[in-house]
């Protein structure tokens, strides 16, 4: 079928890419005019704005948006203008799911679908395809299938869950209708959550390994920080991006973020070039504030997410509280500011002989 | 080669198999003989105790106890007694690391060798292969590596990880030698504890979905339970089994523990077989304690652990606690214990119209 | 000066009283007669609805609510529309700040002006007096001043704290004009997100001194639940009531809350009178969803605020989704929902032999 | 009576000076003379080593440790070397309880008592009394129950709890028998284990003040950072020295902890003298330890402890663990290690105009 797609980042693109394989006709828009031409090499129809867009597809139309979240809003704003009842817009972005309830209203007053469309894939999608978590209307949901199909990871890779059984459902082929305007978006936001929660869990785990060598590293310690107990128990040098190469053969967690570790540390040991500041996009936070509203536990992921805060030194105040409540209860001194990160990044302590030191 | 196998449990069974089926000699030993008898059929040599065992295997020989961790040290004790200088012991169960490192100390005195390898797999090791994580000297390791070869995964079903070329490294053949004594088991305990935090991920995300529908089913609400703030937020019914499978294709977390979920969730959507009483068996425990001694900061790990700790009521005392100063503070009553759950898990709550609870 | 009072359940009672003792004029009204009665016997002035009341008050007016925040929006509507340009409201209640921001703008329309006054003390303030965080203009501040200075604490009952010399500055006395509208409960949102903390900081460890004797208790394990370590150490009966008693003496944590509790267990040592459903009632909510949308990480509110959650039954999917998996890659078996909480709210544990659980 | 006192570090000389102004008479020594001569001129005996000490004492003696968890095991040793069958040896210091339990027993075998005491207060214990928590057996607590009298609050500051009536309870004059060995220091590293609790609620409760100006520093953003998505609602710029000041005035947080936080945030607004590098000494980490050990769940307590670990730089390698997950998923570029940390603790981020990123 013909499908019109705005915002040609790398995402976008490879959709293009993947429908056109397939055999769909794509008309194409972006605000720079370097992927519309790319594309068109390959075999997409340019377009030059939004009316030239839409006039280059048949009614009903059905327009694809792939652009950041911050400017959905417009976008599909901008969008609806050209198009008319019976059209759908699809926002395949990563857009907040509340946004898309309000949206989908307002375009269903003029007779507009609004359909949205979470999409995990990353960078590997254009050859695994994408993972399509849909929300709106059965009937607009209908009409868009074969284009989910085709942009989908199919029945091909995975081995069917037993039980299973006759045909595949849509979820077996990669997609699925998951409800009403904002559902789509909803399962994706989980699924970001659960994502930051599992890398937490890698990483934490890969950074125990790390510290097997306390015993061995260990040095004078202050009174001020704990002494290893048992530093014959972690004497270990372990082969950090080895035991991520191994865990990926018949281990409980192996896994896609596992491959994607493995991979990282094969290439950089040390993964020396990053400086550790983790960033987030959304959807986790989203998952957090969803758990605290509907009154759902989610220690785990809002620890995962409250780290990669704490790693963009979003702590900082938080700590010098603690070090001036120490100061004022037990005299206890904190070293100075200036003694820096040794290699590793852990910290040198001094050595300290006071014996008052207790609360 | 031989080898002597103690403990015909489902793990020690199918490791058993799995040698033989790729031309190894295994003698057999169990506390029950009905193990023993059904290996025999399957052509291995059965021992009626571990004199009888050693004897049947020539030195220097190599024996594999696959028992509970719990007895681990004794069995260990009872083989050594039977075995002589050059053997090799090696401890396949779930034994704390540290033990190791002592066991390791005392045997090699008698000059036995002693390798810990944790072992991965579960109840699809006989056709996935077991991922070996194993500690000891490098000399016994080369000796067993022909076995642990065999047990392990192998080449066949990962991709290789970009950037590795050449000939397979043991790590890719789902093997390898972590260090000394001990380090195995270190290893195999941080993979569990990583298990725990990505087992947690993925149950709190479900419990979102599962609570997608809040704004439905909210009813009058207490002035004691914050009232949902956007009810029009949380409308969902959203297919939990659907979205697992789904999510098993082209998403980011894509993971053997999500493939296990979903198959559980297909054959039975609600779950309500389960009592949600989670138990815990060594590691993850192991694992956030190995943190603390480290000075490691896994909060994913440890959240992961103590939701396993309350699934069991081991938060009772301390939820007595909080209403207890909650009484006293603001007079905020508590509602009377035979309140009892709803279908769900979800909890009845009266209507409060007092006016006066505040803190 | 004069107070108008809306809401006189028990915290908008006794701020009346305190101030009629202090010689302020208020006119009162509730929803219900009795109320208005009472205080009108101890020298209030009954206003039978909110004409009445704006009637009985000289203009400019200053009128307190003090009702639900479920309701407040409601009631500073109705209110507003019986009084004119240059009066004020103030909402004493627990609204949620965004709704003060809101309601600060439209009633500036109209000339009135808003103050939010978060409102903290519990049943024990109309003796130890109300800390009070004020929002809004200040102008306003100014001119309700006299009635903060009343309802605050005032001067009398804590120490100074040391480098704070000559005339007592507002937040000295137990008020502190926070900032513009919505900046007092905000400050009193944050309050209470601490107070979920620690409360939680206290539950837990007296939890822990409740578990202190687990190597007494301990019974014989199921290969399921990991065995205690060293029950050697673990052999104390600990005097839980004593231990809170002790520890208002001296002790680094001496705090309000603690004396709370320890007045909790010195009534009920076993606080069975309680089933440890533990309400919320928003701020600690507010709270971490501040702390998300502003990126600063509060893994400690947080987790306090999902015990909450969990002690009312929401953790119950999640944990069936744990066992689930577990189930799936160990064989691990459940306990039947039938074993039921021992006393204590430990539960009982059947014993397994299964060597075979590994993971 | 009659007191022996090895360790005159703060706390060591304070409580010899508690005890002397009682009237007790105390024997002292240390390994600097300038202590021992300092408190000789207030009227203590100074002892030049264990032996003269010993001599200088009556038997049956009492000697009270004030050492160095880390050297506590030594002096205990060579301070047993000279005592005999009857005397008691105090531990007065942070030792690990799990070392009280096997020193009583050793010390037992010679007939010599062993007590443990948790001993809280700070630098403020001169004048306020020490808490005491106090383990060993029944006979030795009675021989040294007039020290600990002297030693303890008393009864002066604290009201009595509701409820309780007639002659006061030692624990109502700030010293309590817990149990037998090791019970002392159980319920001191509990109380530590609570306090990292407390001060971490505190801590990130100061910080989420501290960033309410989030949408007015809020700067363009890149996509990397999620967006701030409500600024109107974090225009506040908080007088946090001033709040924490009103805090202590009736609200229900009012606690010794917030009293320090004023103290030190009244000397220094910013605390910029501070890094906010938390130490910690042993007990938060045992407290987590024993919490695993016993199933109880403890979240914030062990939340409270790995944020003092990941302010030290602890959680640096699970950062570059988790940046390049991102980097391999979704070409997610981290900013280079070069971007410093603006004021305040926040970091400057660069802003991305692409649309690709997604997961």
């Amino acid at each position: 079928m013909q499908l019109g797609m705005v915002g040609l980042g790398r995402m976008g693109a490879n959709i293009v890419r993947r429908l056109m394989k397939d055999g769909h006709e794509c008309v194409v828009n972006d605000v720079n005019q370097g992927p519309i031409d790319a594309l068109v090499k390959e075999g997409a129809i340019g377009a030059t704005d939004y009316a030239d867009l839409a006039s280059k597809l048949e009614a009903p139309r059905a327009v694809w948006l792939m652009v950041p979240a911050g400017i959905a809003g417009d976008v599909v704003e901008q969008v609806a203008a050209v198009l008319e009842a019976g059209d759908i817009i699809i926002d395949g972005g990563n857009s907040n799911y509340r946004d898309d309830v309000r949206r989908a209203k307002t375009l269903n007053e003029k007779g507009i679908h609004f359909m949205d469309v979470g999409t995990s894939g990353g960078v590997f999608g254009l050859e695994r395809g994408y993972c399509l978590m849909v929300g709106g209307h059965d009937e607009a949901f209908q009409r868009i299938e074969p284009i989910l199909k085709t942009i989908a990871p199919g029945a091909t890779d995975v081995d069917r869950t037993p039980g299973r059984e006759g045909d595949r459902t849509p979820e077996e082929l990669g997609y699925l209708h998951c409800g009403p305007s904002g559902a789509g978006h909803f399962v994706k936001m989980v699924h970001n959550g659960i994502e930051y929660g599992m890398m937490a869990a890698l990483a934490e785990g890969f950074n125990i390994l790390d510290h097997a060598d306390a015993g061995i590293t260990e040095a004078a310690h202050s009174a001020e920080i704990a002494p290893l107990e048992f530093p014959e128990y972690y004497q270990f040098n372990i082969d950090v991006p080895a035991v991520a190469e191994l865990w990926r053969r018949g281990s409980v967690i192996s896994s896609w973020l596992l491959d994607l570790t493995a991979a990282a540390l094969a290439s950089n040991p040390e993964l020396d070039h990053l400086a550790g500041r983790v960033s987030d996009s959304g959807e986790g936070r989203w998952t957090v504030k969803a758990a605290v509203d509907t009154g759902t536990p989610a220690p785990v992921l809002a620890a995962a997410l409250f780290e990669r805060f704490a790693s963009r030194g979003e702590d900082h105040f938080a700590n010098k509280v603690l070090s001036a409540m120490r100061l004022q209860f037990g005299g206890h001194e904190e070293l100075p500011a200036g003694d820096v990160l040794e290699a590793g990044g852990r910290k040198a302590e001094h050595h300290d002989t006071g014996q008052s030191q207790q609360s």
